[in-house]
């Protein structure tokens, strides 16, 4: 254990940038890493604003952060795909590699993972880590922190673009254009849509979107959406459409919008159960896929970013000293709809 | 056109065997069938007590049944995989062919399908009718007409099995033991399932299920369901669960039933909106898959049935001369428990 | 039938720009259509060159060229989804609707398909043509009629990139870089691979390839393609490999170059049998790909063009005259490796 | 480390059964295992008779035997799902669970597996072994041991039954009548084949599978394989054929024998590279998967054993007894059409 600085959540609206023990024991198969950049997450902001995330509840204090990259420096025993200089990103969950899920490959449905920043777990707004190495990937040279410290929320957008199943040219629908439907709207792109159409009430947002080539902002307080839909696609519907808002309202005519056969990524979670319309579903043979954080994304999100398939780079709104972490944490409780992603800078240099 | 008797429903609650026009022309593609065997489904039932399912409105006298056997007894032009003589069963949905649905291999979702005893389409409760040779299936030597109407429900089951995607050796589990939950649970367990859990509250139905190698019966009068799973699973959940009761009731926990990464197939279809627990289908990362009618399944029905895989005569509860299509009818109304399929012999022979 | 000029292959080297019976009755469900463009394609001039593709031999006057795009002057009866003035792209083949190849949805593996320029049924380098509404496409505003002439052969591509089944940001490999292994590789880019790498012995070929972004060219002449994939992928392998040379000499090594559970696609077709390593195929447990054509590519392939996500107009080496089309032959003959594909323009506008 | 006799492979044509050291401490995650039955296998065969098999050599002695079923009589720390007393049969595969190829799910495909009888690596025809518990499978009460050493080479079939992603009521055809063969057209049929036919030269052999239900034997001596096929399938072809034949003449044909858009499953390893038609399997548009033994179908296998849908015991020609396991040897390299598999009980129980 080492005494170091961390931005510590004590309990509900109570952060702190103060020192805590972290343990920096660098045992076989693990790295160690000074980190350097790390997003602000809205499950991290959640923590601060409610002290939980259903049953997951803030009883001790908790560093938070857990989209983070930096640079290794220290390898433990057996550990032979990393050196110490390596810039690198880190998945946040830890699986136990014996579990039956992940045998099947399918660790992040283990319910033994260990999450970064999820109670009673550790994040990394602090100055090291030590990290299981094989849940840690190179960057390429001109691939920066800040583009690594963005791998994690994209690799949300790459398990729901995978989970879709996207046939090369298909035209894909987002509800919901904050940072989640952004980076799903990115990633499907990326995955093989020709477009994206991307719905939302917040012009701002839209704007962010509209950025890129292949999506089709369209703003739901001015628009029909379903109108907008079947214009663009001869009364068919959209080949799948990721629901990415979590709202109760999207939901009630989501069944509408898919054309027969197609496909609903759910990656929005609604706090209530929602009112699913069987029929409709039915009737054009729906598939509605779940979605669950990520597993085996990082090598390709990177490799997506690495070869300027995919520019996260507009999406970085602010960026903040280590010492302004508790800023940082303030503005994203203002919910600005200009801002996409804050990120935090924790090294000096 | 030609004038024949036929099992007619005048509207709700008045059904007649009397003569009406048929329309007896067999045209290029099309083949004109002696029917001999037809089933009584729930849905001709339906019109009989209820006069409409959903949209579908009884509004002008129309001929039910649409599960159907015969013999050909005229081939039109261009037809020729059928001959006078062959013993058949028919598809009672006729899709557009040049509808885009059709052209992509999924006809049954072709909103254009014109489908027997669905008004304002007649059905096959009527000596003759003529059908597309398309639709026309040969029955093997050794399979019955009586066998040959039940490959219409049995299509259906078949339609389930294959949208869940079956890996040889799955564990299934069928909520609803009504005369589709029992010929999805036949289909799963042709499909490649080692074992197929039924559940329903009402036991002579579970006992008919129960014949089945492979069954296993769970009255949920008596039994915990997820407990039985959990015990028969090693606690990881069923591989899939075909929800076949349409009941909300089953909606409230359907969703802790399968395992991560598992599949619900969704058959039964609930007269209002369920409610959906996207929490718990995330977290599983759940497939949920809809089924409407089938499509390329005859044959394959066919198939299963003439080389014994699925032995589907212990579902024949009773059969019923053509005079008697009304007491037929009548004897469905009642519903009881023990009789799975009722089926009327159209032919005096 | 009606006289108009057309480029004819009379036979083996004897192509003569000369007028010809075409029939041009717009029956029902078809269109007429002006020709605008015609691409040249290797299999046009196979036809020229040797008089032959396998079983198919040139035994009268064929019209050549089946890359086409041009203007609707004429919808016949039923026709709904086009107009008179329409800018509109052509699939060549016209398989039998009612064939169990094409109801199935794989119309493209209809052994009846009708394929433009095809012996002994003529191409399309004339004024106009009357083509089946179903495999008539309509062009948007912003995408040119150059560009509609080329979704022809980028179809191929897509029809690969489908097979594949890509996940996001895989890694292929493309064996070859002529013109269909260029398109392969930038339908695979679109859809969904973060990077291709594409090798052939021909540098002016690698250097067209190497403009698209995700590109990575390798000259197999200069470096060892195993050694080049091992540092690409940390000696994983690649995801996909696309066999796009048709040579025998590719075909020795090709099962060490996918990663374990990897896929070859097999685009190119070899002259004779070739030998398959099958043990190294087993011990990776390989899956191996064919591609025929395609089906149900075109609009996915011009939604791509049109918004954007593939552009293909940097591969238009050359634009004749119609007049000059016997010209643009010879050229297409001398097959420079800086040609990728030339076009015709048959329209004096 | 502890003295116990065994069956040893001294070198190639060397068999002996005499005492040899085998590890028996079972430490962590293990268990210690008396075995019970033993089956012998072809490869075990081709070891005593030939001393390799391809790169794998036998340089030292090595105790024979990978088929097998046992009693748990000590569990190591942390292992929960096993007690001592437990019956179960045992994977002969050990990867390495942190290989990329393992946490994807393909621990089959990972080079690092160490296998059970592969040189160096001993087998366990010997009183008791030690065993990752997490490739140690329970057995039902009613499941016999002989029943148990049979999942092995049935999990071979499923591996391959998977492989060719059945659709319920496929038509399958099998080349090659051999234990493996077999025990494929099993797998095939569980998995959801209506049929299979079984092709092989070997009248005994056909006899063996013609007697389950759903077999159709063809011996090819007799008829035309594809003459069969056509009548059987109305000219369409067979949706999967699986090739364990190894046989380099079954290649010629291979590609001839699928309906357009099927599939081909290499099982059998021809000892030299086969030649292979490419036009064929394109203008069909096949998909040729291989097999590599198997991943997680040892529970799905028991699975199928223990529901009565699969009954391997009719395929269990002969029972030797321990002392005369020699003796078994030479009866199986005699290679008698009439024998499917010889086993080995290695218990006096």
């Amino acid at each position: 254990m080492a005494l170091q600085p961390a931005l510590v959540l004590e309990k509900q609206h109570d952060l702190n940038l103060r020192d805590i023990e972290v343990p920096l024991h660098t045992g076989p198969g693990m790295v160690r890493i000074a980190i350097h950049t790390v997003g602000v997450c809205g499950s991290d902001v959640h923590y601060y604003t409610h002290g939980r995330i259903g049953p997951f509840v803030v009883e001790a204090p908790m560093i938070l952060g857990h989209e983070a990259a930096g640079t290794i420096v220290e390898v433990g025993e057996g550990v032979t795909h990393l050196k110490v200089g390596d810039r690198v990103c880190m998945e946040p969950g830890i699986p136990d590699a014996n579990s039956r899920a992940s045998r099947l490959g399918m660790y992040n449905v283990d319910p033994a993972v260990q999450f970064w920043a999820t109670p009673p777990v550790h994040g990394v707004l602090t100055p090291q880590v030590v990290h299981p190495a094989n849940y840690t990937f190179k960057l390429p040279d001109h691939v920066s922190f800040a583009e690594g410290a963005m791998v994690e929320p994209f690799a949300v957008g790459m398990q729901a673009a995978s989970k879709a199943r996207i046939t090369p040219g298909d035209t894909a629908l987002v509800l919901g254009a904050g940072p989640i439907g952004t980076m799903v709207a990115l990633a499907a792109l990326a995955g093989g849509c020709a477009r994206v159409i991307v719905a939302d009430l917040a012009q701002p947002k839209l704007d962010i979107a509209a950025q890129y080539q292949g999506v089709i902002p369209v703003n739901i307080r001015e628009r029909n959406l379903a109108e907008v839909i079947g214009e663009l696609t001869e009364g068919w519907g959209v080949d799948v459409v990721f629901e990415c808002s979590g709202s109760p309202k999207a939901w009630e005519s989501v069944m509408d919008l898919p054309r027969p056969g197609g496909c609903i990524v759910v990656v929005g979670l609604p706090v209530e159960p929602v009112r699913l319309d069987i029929a409709m579903a039915s009737v054009r043979e729906l598939r509605i896929e779940n979605v669950f954080r990520y597993a085996h994304q990082y090598d390709r999100a990177i490799a997506l970013i690495a070869s300027g398939r995919v520019d996260l780079k507009p999406l970085i709104s602010e960026t903040f000293a280590f010492a302004d972490s508790k800023a940082a944490f303030d503005r994203a409780v203002e919910a600005r709809p200009t801002d996409v992603k804050l990120q935090i800078r924790v090294t000096a240099e």
